[in-house]
């Protein structure tokens, strides 16, 4: 694809955490000739890879701009990834919100990419949310994107002078086996995105988390090697 | 009002800048007997007064909680308020929305209260948005805070396991004399808050930006003496 027809769909904010999810949305919008703006948070995650890692992606496909913003989630705490005197849970996925659910955290992550398309400006946010292998968040349904787009046309300049600001959320209805596959076909390197709650200091995945869980149950029925390093 | 009595209608958020607004917000939730957790932002803006202020408008209503969240609006800019290569406009208020609006600044907000609600429980966020004096900021207009409303319903546990969470706006309809007045009757020291956009090292405000012209001309309706110091 030459220059020009990359550019050729306009700017594009993508958030980026350096997970599988949101690396395949950043390739699948580089793909579709979008002109990526990608932004990441440094919200006191218990571990700092992803953000590492979002820059190597972000790097790696030629992404236009690259932002890092420090948030503060652990003021309220609430999540076992916010708040260190809650534990992750190892024992299998369960039913319900568990206990990893930040609160309002992609409300939060969507609010300030709201803000990063108004001054661009751009009309297009993509997230990586998926109604399938969800973990049962409130935040990753369909009827929150819905919502939150709505809120993104009333809240914003550009929203209300006529123009439209899109939510785009391109794995909504993919298992987690079709984004690997998806991924991997534009050139995802998935060894280089972490999807563990609790990664050690030397970089390897405890394998039994949730989203440990999830990721495996992917590779395998995707038929692809799991790169993770457990 | 008996102890118990104030506790009896429940925990609340208040937006609380330390201006004149949600200084009367959070006089009018406690007097509705609310518990109040007040939430101020450390956002870059420009002068740092309204921040003590806010301490200190929490301590003298008696507020159950104040917290601060540092956060970071100046990463992306584009607002004379957060970008310091804009200029305040100091000429007299126009049309459209002004270069003083923070791009998706109460969305960004309200996005922390319902993270915070969803912690506590609490099932009311109150914010002292205003639709008659409002400088055209398209964020603090009745559709938006309706917008954001319907979206908290999706976006959180207690907001989809039957409950509901209620953004309460007690000044959307009036007109800034009326704050003023009943902010006045309720205790409210209106030379504890700050208006001015370009507040000086000194704590003199400007008198001349829309925020001082807007609260001049409401003194001056209310037949009060403006207690701010020019």
């Amino acid at each position: 694809m030459s220059e020009q027809q990359r550019l050729s769909r306009g700017k594009a904010i993508v958030l980026l955490s350096g997970g599988l999810d949101s690396a395949t949305v950043l390739a699948m919008a580089t793909d579709q000739g979008y002109e990526c703006h990608c932004l990441s948070f440094d919200y006191g995650q218990r571990h700092r890879t992803e953000i590492e890692f979002a820059a190597g992606l972000a790097a790696q496909f030629s992404a236009t701009e690259h932002r890092t913003i420090k948030i503060d989630l652990r003021a309220f705490g609430g999540s076992a990834l916010t708040d260190d005197g809650l534990e992750v849970p190892v024992d299998g996925i369960e039913a319900g919100v568990p206990i990893t659910y930040v609160p309002a955290r992609n409300t939060i992550f969507l609010s300030y990419a709201l803000g990063y398309a108004e001054v661009l400006p751009a009309h297009h946010i993509f997230i990586g949310v998926n109604a399938v292998d969800y973990s049962g968040y409130p935040d990753c349904r369909p009827e929150f994107v819905s919502a939150f787009e709505a809120l993104a046309n009333t809240a914003t300049r550009i929203g209300t002078e006529g123009e439209r600001i899109r939510i785009e959320t391109p794995l909504i209805d993919l298992k987690k086996e079709e984004i690997i596959l998806r991924g991997a076909a534009l050139g995802v390197d998935y060894s280089k995105t972490v999807s563990c709650y609790q990664l050690t200091e030397a970089g390897t995945s405890c394998g039994v988390c949730d989203s440990c869980r999830i990721r495996k149950a992917g590779f395998a029925q995707a038929g692809m090697e799991d790169p993770t390093c457990y």
